[in-house]
């Protein structure tokens, strides 16, 4: 396919795979896509295993790196802060909030506001010196795009990605955010809609990509679509409007490789596109996941108010790891909490399927939707 | 264009433009699109006024219209029921609300929330006797289509379509809704996303269209896109997800024809996508409007609830319609309160142009799109 981003990285099909695992990644670059490791769920030592297993099973296949810098946190940025000490600021009725619920659902809370991964004396989640190792950890691999999860890239981001000659990239919710992006540097915008699994804004995919690519227009920046995208007929709808490819998270979650657990592999396949929320209750900035009694709770009148980012984290996290293991466990009542990070693409989950098989389905799609538009031209 | 609307309703181009007003019905279906008066704010001898001017100035081309003809209201159907009994059952504190804030910004509240059109005593908005009055008129013109705007269509009006040969249509907000519809006998359905403006569901228009097209595979049912649509390539996008055209409304609120007041205009070109909110605080259901003064008002702490369809329409339409007067009469203060019905699209407005223009363009747009399609697939 012709497209400039299939020019700038090497790559046959614009299908880039967000994904927190490394099978997903590799089996995406392998079938002609692009795979994009999600860093950030790493420390740098793990990040290195990781990055050193992609190498050995990509067939040298372009692939890229996600880290998730935030502009803002709600905690300033001092030095030699750790979990630990950061969790001692949170009140107690959020441990009281927490222990509550996952009792209520036959689940051993134990010291579930304690944040037990990362270990209490590591940095706090999404700290920015944490951040910036990983970038050198992923410097050191032959990656091809390094792109920001959250906000605009750090000064020292962009120049390290013109040292190493890999194009940065970085998400935009908003034709402004995009503008700004692409005026810091950045060489390639992932816009991405408010129907995105993850952190996300509110402007619908539909409306944002003609937006941002009306704005950008004449920049030589490429414009990935994201949010929502799950068949390869939306990625040629996107591309229709001047996107270059599509960037996609949520239909990597429901493949046989991915990190979610079986239960919530089954939740997304029973769920609809409406049984999502977007809140702030998971990291402290608005993000999208699947409804849940996790999610309902927090929502319900009397439930403590989000913490900033990265305070929520701390929360959050060690609890919905409890309730993912008693669900896995076979813990029934645990079941209904069981939540993830995922768009409203997911009512269009059908089965559980390999990566390599998405990829290919994609690819048919995206045919069809060619046909479909050559047969509405005929007379 | 080879489209199965195309030949179902005889029309060249599958643009479908709802408007309460007639000239940008009789433009688009000149220019060899679909124009769909929205009847609902009308009461019968105005909407014949209406449609017969349409008829006279349509030059033959084929229109259609749109009732609201709500599942469930919030009040009985109690036969002579009129919006003066109604609104004495609105509890003091909304109107001592709307004086405030009226009054803060230089409007005389007068009796803001009487119902002063319709009169007090005409039947409630949204009241199901006085719509079948208004299918009763409109079966009386040469009208192509017939819409339900909210939920599943009566029995009776799909009987009327049946016995007048004209096909049914309505708006479905969730794949669900749309499966209802079609099992309820529509022959068209407009899945509309959530950035749509007016009523609207939460599912988002690139999410919405491929499932509906999914959900309703091998039934021989056009499904229109709807939902963010302004301009060709959006249009073109969601039919290569298989829609077969695009239903439009906020694109045709910045035009010279329009029945929106100048203020409105200048605010929607000033508007960016983000400047959209979908709150119950006009017509008790959700539906989405321009931010303004007035719906953050209503958002902010200590405002009263949202009442049901259709009370909340007695206290909010007089209203608005004394903010409006008073912002056209120069009245500065009262201009941050002007709102109006219009999706996220509103993003993409640049300018105030006739309808036959954005046609126009929209056709221009479109050929565009598939340039850009054909170009991909260029070794």
């Amino acid at each position: 396919m012709k497209s400039k981003i299939c020019d700038m990285l090497g790559i046959e099909f614009p299908l880039f795979a967000f994904s927190h695992c490394r099978d997903v990644v590799a089996a995406v670059s392998r079938a002609g896509g692009f795979g994009v490791l999600g860093a950030t769920a790493f420390n740098p030592e793990q990040l290195e295993v990781e990055l050193q297993w992609i190498d050995a099973h990509v067939d040298g296949k372009p692939y890229g790196v996600d880290v998730l810098i935030p502009e803002h946190l709600g905690v300033a940025n001092e030095s030699g802060l750790t979990s630990r000490k950061l969790k001692e600021r949170i009140g107690p009725e959020y441990k009281a909030f927490v222990d509550k619920l996952l009792t209520e659902h036959g689940i051993d809370p134990g010291d579930s506001n304690v944040a037990d991964r990362p270990p209490s004396d590591a940095p706090p989640p999404f700290w920015p010196e944490e951040a910036m190792k990983l970038l050198e950890v992923s410097f050191r691999h032959p990656i091809k795009l390094i792109v920001n999860a959250l906000g605009k890239p750090p000064p020292e981001m962009i120049a390290m990605g013109r040292k190493y000659g890999v194009p940065v990239g970085a998400l935009a919710g908003a034709k402004e955010h995009a503008v700004r992006l692409a005026d810091a540097g950045c060489d390639v915008i992932v816009a991405q809609g408010g129907e995105a699994g993850g952190h996300c804004g509110e402007v619908s995919t539909l409306v944002l990509i003609p937006e941002v690519v009306r704005a950008l227009k004449g920049r030589d920046i490429p414009v990935l679509a994201a949010g929502g995208i799950m068949t390869g007929s939306q990625m040629m709808a996107c591309m229709a409007m001047g996107a270059a490819g599509a960037w996609t998270g949520s239909v990597w979650l429901a493949t046989n490789e991915s990190e979610t657990s079986q239960v919530f592999r089954e939740k997304m396949v029973e769920a609809r596109s409406r049984d999502t929320v977007r809140a702030k209750t998971r990291t402290g900035k608005y993000s999208r996941q699947l409804k849940s009694g996790w999610t309902e709770a927090w929502n319900a009148p009397g439930a403590p108010e989000a913490l900033p980012m990265p305070l929520m984290s701390l929360i959050s996290e060690p609890a919905i790891r409890r309730i993912e293991k008693s669900a896995e466990g076979g813990n029934a009542a645990a079941r209904p909490l069981v939540t993830y990070f995922v768009g409203q693409g997911v009512g269009l989950v059908e089965g559980v399927k390999s990566a390599r098989q998405v990829v290919q389905e994609f690819k048919e799609e995206f045919a069809d939707a060619l046909g479909t538009v050559g047969e509405m031209m005929e007379e």
